[in-house]
């Protein structure tokens, strides 16, 4: 189904060339004044067409709220915002019903839905959809902003080009590639440029970070904040990897090496590293929740790639027209931080009043 | 809450020091003969104290059926599955709520459940709850079975040592670390006794493989099969990153080098590579389902750690007392397979007839 | 949360005074060519102002698409379909948050919701939210329609007038009480008149038939049929009782009287009578599906009325003002219809292919 | 599925005649002394065998709890409760399957699941396994107490013979009918025993009253609290009506005797009359909650009726032997209290801190 969360539920709704794209969102506690130019300007950060190293496709997505608004504050009823999708040509995605572009989604929707999908701009199955994602997540941003939880995302590699760790408190966006060590933006930047002028794509990392986050919220078992917040990031198309604090490094690890250790500072139980990334047996301690996602390269080439035209069963090659993302990883920080925070103000509300620290 | 699932649900009961551990598992279809042989052999893999590179305690773990069998066979009613716990000093744990252990669960559960959780031998977070999974998933399995998918995992490193490929249909368990690749299992054995003799302990990774499987399940946007699977993934106690296919390695790849292209073999539509881990657009290929799982070293130490007293607020150290695994990850092998194949079960079931391939 | 359903999942948007009212269903077969004329044939039957029984409010409601369908046929994608509002006068029901009209929600919606609720035309309370829940059975019809099933509603009792049985299958709208016995639909609008003379208004009651529906839908134990039937129903504002059958009237009987016996007509198990009103349980025998559900009347009436000033905490009274329906009953035959058709077509779905009968 | 609830969950698990019936509670917040005495007591008045007027059958049910308590106190994890079955002799059960008797759901469980099916003392529709629910039910009303709520239920109509109105506040269970009317019990009595001298069976009503309920409880739109109380009671096999406050006799109304008007008593707002049964909107006001249950007669008799030989397809006629209830009413007060407190306990969790009144 398109419904994700238990407290916090968003339904994702729309199509990439229909009329619309949208977000339901149910459960956002009333009483909240929304900020729709926070909003709007998360959306502006999706959006493509905001530099040379993203699309050229220029679309001014407008958020529209429908529902669940009266004089600006929520009301406790479903929040249905929306965005209408400017007219398009769509012709050149029919064909990819029956010759699917590999990496994309167009086979495997074949499969599961046959003939009836909206083939237009990868219909259901179109990253436009994470606008819906972004709007749900500016609206929880808003939800965690009244707890002091701050979510910050930024570029941590792409291709060969890994950024330095930095201080995530001190993360802006300063360069197109939305990675807070210039240096290795400046690399990024020649990176993707160069796969773009060869017809290629490169892929990359985005980390996620959430500062101050509240402690004691996930579930035990199976609802663990880990588990959660990696099912909300698969959401986002081309994701393939996530990791939760020191994430694979764990693999080579020993035990001494990677426990986090307490310690008492400023009166707060704290840990001295934080390997696990702030959560542990599935909740959190109140120590960052830090998580890395990894992206594959945009399936969209322009190089010729082998397919098949599946009514005459028989073999045959493919190149993507069209203008596309030589590297979604800069317009995907916006969309990891919204599933970041969806899930953490879900889990915050499912917590109801957060138990207070044994022994402080 | 402690459900995972929509079409095939499994809910864990028990506490590691209860009366049992257990299972129920709703939506099983009706008509299935269930092998409770099978279903014991994968709790005989999961169970401690199968060979010296795991803890020495040694538990007859024996798998009851208390409901939903009628002569042998599933009636469409939850089926209950329990194991007996034995009689286990727990008093050991019981300071274990006071002066949490790092890496574990100990400081979390405490803010999450106050003084009123089980924390006799960790609870609810014990690493013994994972019995329930696997008899969830050696149910889940035969399922599986009928429609012709069969799952493998296997270890894939331990601490610095990795495992070389291994084709999936030619894995056994020939060894105690569960390493395919015998040259790299001696040596993972050696450096597990090592840790063990200096008090400490590594960390690892699993890969789990699904081997013809159903084509077209998974559901766009939320409930992806990666989605999913890592969600049910993370439930394991101490897993930290879940990747599909490629998986991080996709972070440096260009799209002329991810992208899998379509072939005709044998006059089915395949991928001449198989980077997507057999899931695009969250939904499965027919390619194989491929998964890589990194487990933290086990946090049960005995070299002095820093932690806190919570009651006096003040700073400590700690050894943790008691026979631990040194590597958690063999063990793991079972449990890893049971969560993939109750996630494809799942997700079988919701697809009910899985559409014909288009064109074909 | 503002979502029913588990296949066939409709969540209902918007208020009564706000920018729209709507629904999105999500689980809607791919491949139904929907028929926009009966969804608005449907709405119309519902709307304000068609009769003299009815209140003389008129408004022009039109269903607008916004999402899932692809060339006029659904894709299997959460279908979005929403009524915009026509600017209304707010005022009157601002004072009513503070001086509750009695039979109404404000009081409770109060104590649920405090200040942050829309108070305008009851917000989420209004019965205008009924306008979603039409559209979205106008879709599970047409669903049903494809297996043969057909459901129809009728005006069976308004004040103490109560029509005699008619046979469902020839049940046609003749009258603006949709009531299909002619002599008790007449001395129905005489009752309502006189009660709307009078500043007053009535209840009645509503049967519902399901001819010709699936067997075998319907879960042992929780989600039975009449359950879940009988929880949509509960969602229509002013309903107090819902009876299956010969509901109440088994208080009375003996279990010889009361019981279906099974006999064989054209080859098919029947049977005789048909007090269990096609449900035996939880599960539907193929026997027509019925249903009664009891309306109170309109709690809006002319008359002075006790209630409270919550700000003052004193004693006082209210006349509610505005035009009003005299007794809702006649418009909530196709609200009743769709929710019946709503929780059918939901477990139809949540079946799957339905099994056949043993031994035929 | 066989779970019911969002905050506070049951899943029924068990057979008839297998090895065991009962429940598992998700949700029960941590920290409750459970009181097993209660929990017994009001298992032993749905036993069988108690009275004259129940079944002869005398099974002595014992509540064991397995998992969820830690030295007798809830620690917020699963719960399961257990009563094991003593040894019966299923075998004239078996012949159900192939003629169906009249009333129960021989038919349609067959019709749903086959022959996979536990045929034995009715399986999964067992009225057994609502000793499940009254295990869940005591629970659930050990949660309410910690909010002043208590439950009372009695028998109103048997057959011809309704009780007179009494005050919840003084209902005793001082006869074996469990109707606090003395005079009407008596002749209640006679009617069950004339029903059983001549084969025959009897239905009737329970009234179930919960007093000083939680306030502002329950959703708006589709989880009302009506919604929800109905679907719950509906699972209660036999159950063919439920009805709030006035219920049918809304019908016969004007709104100016329907409307419960507003009063200060005691510095509090309440309705004068409590016709809407305490729930307004979906949502509780504060005044009791009150819900009348129609039961049909038992189904199984001893006089003969028609049924079909579903293998030869041909008609034929059954007498159902064995020691049944003439009436249910009398054993089924304690099941209908039960699924009320389980709905009000899921309720007040899901609603989390109850807002206070508007103005007080």
């Amino acid at each position: 189904m398109n419904t994700l969360g238990t407290s916090f539920r968003i339904t994702n709704i729309g199509e990439s060339h229909g009329k619309i794209v949208g977000v339901v969102i149910d459960g956002c506690p009333a009483g909240l004044e929304l900020d729709m130019d926070k909003l709007q300007k998360d959306l502006d950060r999706r959006r493509p067409g905001q530099s040379k190293v993203s699309t050229t496709r220029n679309e001014a997505d407008r958020a529209e709220v429908l529902t669940g608004l009266y004089e600006g504050v929520t009301t406790g009823a479903p929040i249905t915002i929306i965005i209408r999708n400017q007219d398009r040509d769509s012709s050149k995605y029919l064909e990819a019903r029956w010759t699917p572009r590999p990496g994309h989604a167009d086979y495997t929707a074949g499969l599961r839905y046959g003939e009836n999908q909206d083939p237009r701009g990868g219909g259901r199955f179109s990253g436009r959809n994470t606008a819906g994602f972004v709007m749900a997540g500016a609206v929880a941003k808003q939800v965690l902003d009244g707890i002091g939880t701050n979510i910050v995302a930024y570029t941590q590699q792409i291709g060969p080009v890994v950024a330095k760790d930095v201080d995530p408190a001190k993360v802006t966006e300063s360069n197109m590639v939305r990675c807070p060590d210039e240096a290795a933006a400046e690399e990024m930047i020649r990176v993707i440029e160069e796969a773009r002028s060869e017809g290629d794509s490169v892929g990359g990392k985005v980390k996620v970070i959430a500062l101050n986050p509240p402690r004691g919220i996930g579930q035990p078992i199976f609802d663990t904040l880990e588990g959660d917040i990696a099912k909300a990031l698969y959401a986002i198309p081309a994701v393939k990897a996530v990791e939760f604090g020191a994430g694979i490094l764990y693999a080579g690890l020993r035990g001494s090496e990677a426990n986090d250790q307490y310690v008492i500072r400023d009166g707060k139980v704290v840990t001295e590293t934080n390997n696990s990334g702030g959560v542990l047996g599935g909740i959190s301690s109140g120590m960052p929740i830090e998580a890395t996602v990894t992206f594959k390269p945009t399936p969209s080439i322009g190089l010729e790639q082998k397919t098949v035209d599946l009514q005459e069963m028989e073999e045959t090659t493919i190149k993507v027209e069209g203008r596309h993302d030589p590297c979604i990883v800069p317009r995907a920080v916006p969309v990891v931080e919204a599933m970041m925070a969806v899930v953490l103000a879900d889990h915050t509300l499912r917590a109801g009043v957060i138990p207070q620290v044994l022994g402080e």
